[in-house]
């Protein structure tokens, strides 16, 4: 039985550390939970949509935690230029980040139609900047749209960017469905797909009337759960020889059995103030978002062991999305982490800092890792 | 326009009423909302089991408000035998309620399989007892069986039941799904279904991250919400001259564009204390059930006026189901209920008595629909 795994420089893709108070709570604890390296999402208020921004905001993150690699965004919106987006490749902005308008936290200012967008993708593509897609479509009752199916209506939309942009990396934000991991896998490798750790856990039966279980993407059917289990398990189903991807013009192919490479981390981790998580009249809805940072590695672990994946652990939280977005993973052996079995781990019921409390997945709940070092 | 509907004695045939202080709160507001008949759940602690134990709830709520007409049902389980029903059905007891197992509030007892109730039905279709079935298979992630599937599995179930005891009354209980209109469509004579009012209003979305609007079944997609609509507005597509009903031996034909006479109006109003349906940490989810037993001749005239269907308010919640359970409409025009437009109607926020606290559906919101006498 394996009781330690040591994973080399563990990167998360999608993290949401907030402003204020919120930020100087959460943003340490992306390192707590085994990560130094941040991918981070520029849903604030207002949202961060230039360059300026962004290294404002990065400024502050680093302040706040010296040791944590930040990778920043822009957010898409009207404001964004060709100019723009080189400029912001050019001091180091990683990618930039689309909301559908209205469909989660802080998305009122999101798009409608991509087309608009051809000429600041045409330059993002052009200086390698990424693409990165809250895949849902907004609700439409007269179409029978709703959460449950926002994401799969969302594909044709992926489909058509990689056509007509073949050469822009674009990620698939937060994949909840086996219809978003079917379409990314059938796309060429400038299309990767980040999966979160409590997409790995819960199915609808774990939001319905569970406050703390609702995010959107919505989690889907255990069947939707089960492909996304699949694609980090044993995500080359025909074990035939297969491009992968290209890196550095070098292409990649995959012989065996194995979690499907373009499949990577990216928690989504969206802390809100624990009141915000709570109902008290019909008139007030909850806050959307699930808050791993804080035990992200430790349960990512314990998640993919669940399913028979621990053997991909490292792959799926490194390897992955570092090849995807070109960075190799850190010379420095000290952003190794050590991860040790346990049974005694129960995961903290709160966090605090100030008037801030925010309560993270699994409170009180036990989980068989931790970190030893 | 119309301003003023007069409603012939309206009758709620799925109510929970609760225990103690609870059930000394919102009994009297059945009648508050329009209803002078309450067709009464056996879902307490300990279930009502016994024809001894219904009276005893019968008496108690009868203390209450004298002036409601309580129509009582059993909890099928083990215990029921066919000499009890035979007792239950002398007293007056109308209904047995058969509750998946695990599925729904205090649903612990429930059943597993049908089989071994078989002489139970076979004694209940001899004296005229009506079966009333929570029509959902238990969730179980191996199957790919969750809440928004339970009622189109439980479906087959329903129809194994009516082959072998066509003449069972049997009516689905709270149907959500277009999958359950047509299937009750499909049966005979002896199958009805009950609609709540909530589930002409909510879809998954409502309900994704508001407590206060999370029940068992769960509201599904829009186009689940649309079959119900349909079928009340204009359940009989085909305007053919086609047998809908046995009253009495007398079959009943209709020959007009009208909502199916075997869809009827069953609240499922299921106050919970106000803690009850809030969560504080990501341990404890909160209880299924929406309350609109104070509004709930109001709503539903909002509700069907919405969808175009309130020259069809009568048949819905007092002509469908009474025909059906073979009750005439009351002969004493202090049954009535006249109801008023109005732009003034706000949902009250909570109800009140003592330590209880139950919130309403759209507490705080308007409805177009009050009453006048």
């Amino acid at each position: 039985m394996v009781t330690e795994i040591r994973v080399k420089s563990p990167a998360d893709f999608h993290v949401h550390l907030r402003q204020n108070e919120m930020c100087s709570l959460v943003t340490p604890l992306v390192r707590e939970g085994g990560f130094k390296l941040a991918y981070v999402m520029p849903n604030l208020k207002p949202p961060i949509t230039t360059t300026d921004m962004a290294l404002k905001y990065r400024s502050e993150l680093e302040r706040i935690d010296p040791q944590t690699e930040f990778l920043m965004t822009l957010y898409l919106s009207p404001e964004l230029t060709p100019d723009e987006i080189r400029k912001a490749a050019g001091v180091g902005i990683v990618g930039v980040k689309s909301y559908p308008r209205g469909v989660t936290t802080n998305s009122d200012g999101g798009i409608e139609s991509y087309e608009t967008y051809y000429p600041v993708f045409e330059a993002m593509q052009n200086v390698g900047m990424v693409l990165n897609l809250h895949g849902e479509i907004p609700s439409d009752h007269s179409t029978n749209t709703c959460v449950l199916n926002a994401e799969a209506k969302f594909l044709p939309h992926l489909k058509l960017l990689h056509e007509h942009f073949p050469r822009l990396k674009i990620v698939l934000e937060h994949a909840t469905t086996r219809a978003a991991v079917e379409a990314v896998k059938s796309l060429g490798p400038t299309v990767g797909c980040s999966i979160t750790a409590h997409h790995l856990a819960l199915v609808v039966d774990d939001w319905a009337g569970q406050a703390f279980h609702f995010c959107k993407p919505v989690a889907k059917y255990p069947d939707d759960r089960e492909a996304l289990r699949e694609v980090i398990r044993d995500g080359m189903f025909n074990r035939s020889r297969r491009l992968n991807a290209i890196v550095n013009n070098v292409p990649i192919y995959y012989l065996y059995n194995a979690g499907h490479p373009r499949f990577f981390l990216g928690s989504d981790s969206a802390p809100h103030p624990a009141s915000a998580k709570s109902t008290s009249t019909p008139l007030d809805g909850c806050a959307a978002g699930v808050f791993t940072s804080p035990i992200l590695l430790p349960l990512t672990a314990h998640l993919l062991e669940s399913f028979g994946a621990l053997d991909q652990l490292e792959a799926f939280v490194s390897t992955n999305g570092r090849t995807f977005y070109c960075l190799p993973p850190s010379v420095f052996e000290t952003n190794d982490v050590l991860l040790r079995k346990t049974v005694e781990k129960v995961v903290d019921m709160r966090f605090v800092l100030g008037d801030q409390v925010a309560i993270p997945f699994m409170a009180g709940k036990r989980i068989n890792w931790e970190i030893a070092g």
